[in-house]
């Protein structure tokens, strides 16, 4: 067992062991999976988010998630204020930029977020990465366009996590995690996980709890990740034949077994 | 086989073939079912529903769908704004009365949105349809009315559609499709759809997937509406002892594995 | 049997054959639960909440649920008006202060609530019951702390339910009941329910369907609950072993089998 697969495999038994209790600001369509991808993987979830006490809430978590998939004008205060007192209190913040360069207001808010918070790990497909790393992209709704298919995920991710101090975490058929020094890539998952909504949604959910039970960013990035690879396997063998809906539940299934044990036999992780 | 079913059956492969994008402002409790449905059906779902950014999602969408569920004055603005644009781009609009009759500001919405959006399809139940025809209704919640189980679907189908200039969708134990000339029916669906909450959204949905696949909006109602009845019928078999809960996912299941052979072989469709 | 055991059995038998509408104002985490479990309850179940609507829906319900899981400030103005409406029409009040204690905003919009609205029934863990009963508490987020688990439920309840001439219902590993002069305490649950998010809030809104049925409040908090506490002992038995997805699933499953015979074989209520 190498290194990184070793590293995430202790990350899931902090995480089981302290049960980190993780601020989310998101969306109201993968919300009830978020809290309960969140439960399974033993973290404890709060969603808070109103102006009045998106900081107060924010202020006694052990993490801060953001996430724009549905994005309105009275929750981008709100993310904003928590972000600020995340980092004054020196809480982890993880942030998904759900369908960055899909529209004007993602875009800004996007900006306006990474300017004003300072984030622990940022997370998203290879389209909404590049975005955030200036580079052009072609933007098909909040899903991973085909043109950015062929862009080199590990140089997008290196960029990213060098311009803002993070670590970064791209998600797709590989993952490539980079905190400008360290690039781990991770080849767990299954093509399954993209017909069901909130994968997406629940891989940052759950970089949120391991960041929340652990000081390793990279670390807890690649951990969050795989954990949703390994649980995506583990739901296609059981369910992936009867169809999207009972995949789904199987995800949860894996994920409330998912252990140190089973990350260490079933992880793909390499670092280069 | 009869003519509209086997336009429906080549409506779910063109549907399957063309993976559209479909925009969805619809309502916080059944979101996430109606998302995974379009997932299934073979569709990409996206739900945005600020106004700054309402239109901008519409104009890059392959189909709009409008559902009043969760109805509040914040978006009712935006379903106008994405509606409008949906409107000068050439995009179907689908439109989901929910609860029409059960308050004044639903009532006063739907009346809004039918004065400055050019509705594709519109899909509701009998009371919902028949207050949109300028009936009067006995509302009890969201559900339709026993008082109206009574009135005949295929004249209040035909009178929706020729008011509006749409097609006009009406499920109950028999669905009824019209858009002034052609009238189906569709016998397909089981009763315990009505004991899951959003199969009625989800429906809308799909017709929102078939019509941002095929340009006839009669063929994409009925197809929308016989997916869901299949797939009900199919979950009630898979799972329908075991509960509710079970039921509810074996919708997803069911849809998740329809295709134009299902469609030809389960279909119950006839037209008047 | 003894008689509260009876009598709750009696009022599911009564919810079944009355099919009360319930009115929800409640959070966007797990609204989709509790429509499901109102359904599978035997109730039907509404969500409404914009200030222009709230009032004239609370009208035409048997019962009005109010849940500040994901409290905002355009909700809470419609909160007070429907619980004002529906203390007009005597329509009974279940109020779930999810978090109380937890942020500035939630304790000063508990207050107003009960200045503001008579409430019928009050649920809610040992934590925000006792900030609701003046008490200090230490709160750790939505779940109760640790540090009030050695408080003595049962005077907090009856406390409570003196203080606002209401029944209180505080759920844990034991349930306890109180309207001020009766106490019940509840044996039924399993601890994985607190892995599954939502558990408390369908526990309230199915507290709601039987006051919506049923004109006691006492035997309606304690039908509600041990409602839940049998679901979930069911579901662990069917699917606990299979992961918290499927367990999840199995609750509203075993809600929908869920009858007075069900209730009388095993309900493990006692009255004090």
């Amino acid at each position: 067992m190498n290194a990184i697969t070793k590293e995430v495999s202790q990350a899931n038994a902090e995480l089981r062991k302290t049960a980190p209790l993780v601020h989310n600001i998101t969306n109201y369509v993968t919300v009830n999976d978020c809290a309960n991808a969140l439960l399974a993987i033993g973290a404890s979830p709060i969603m808070a988010d109103d102006l009045l006490e998106a900081g107060d809430i924010a202020a006694i978590s052990s993490a801060l998630v953001l996430n724009i998939g549905t994005l309105n004008r009275r929750t981008i205060s709100s993310m904003i204020a928590a972000g600020k007192r995340a980092n004054e209190c020196g809480i982890p913040v993880v942030f998904d930029p759900v369908g960055a360069g899909a529209s004007k207001l993602r875009n800004d808010t996007v900006k306006e977020i990474l300017e004003q918070v300072k984030i622990t790990v940022l997370r998203g497909n290879i389209s909404e990465v590049s975005f955030v790393a200036g580079l052009d992209v072609t933007t098909r709704g909040v899903d991973a366009s085909a043109a950015d298919g062929n862009r080199d995920a590990a140089a997008v991710a290196k960029a990213v996590a060098e311009k803002f101090g993070c670590t970064a975490a791209i998600t797709g058929a590989v993952d490539v995690i980079s905190d400008g020094k360290r690039i781990a890539k991770i080849r767990n998952g299954h093509p399954m996980l993209s017909k069901v909504t909130g994968t997406g949604c629940m891989t940052t959910a759950l970089v949120g709890a391991y960041a929340g039970a652990n000081r390793d960013a990279f670390v807890a990035a690649a951990a969050g990740v795989a954990s949703m690879g390994i649980a995506g396997e583990i739901a296609y063998e059981k369910a992936g034949r009867l169809g999207t809906g009972s995949f789904h539940i199987a995800i949860l299934d894996a994920l409330s077994h998912l252990d140190s044990a089973v990350m260490k036999a079933r992880g793909k992780l390499d670092e280069a």
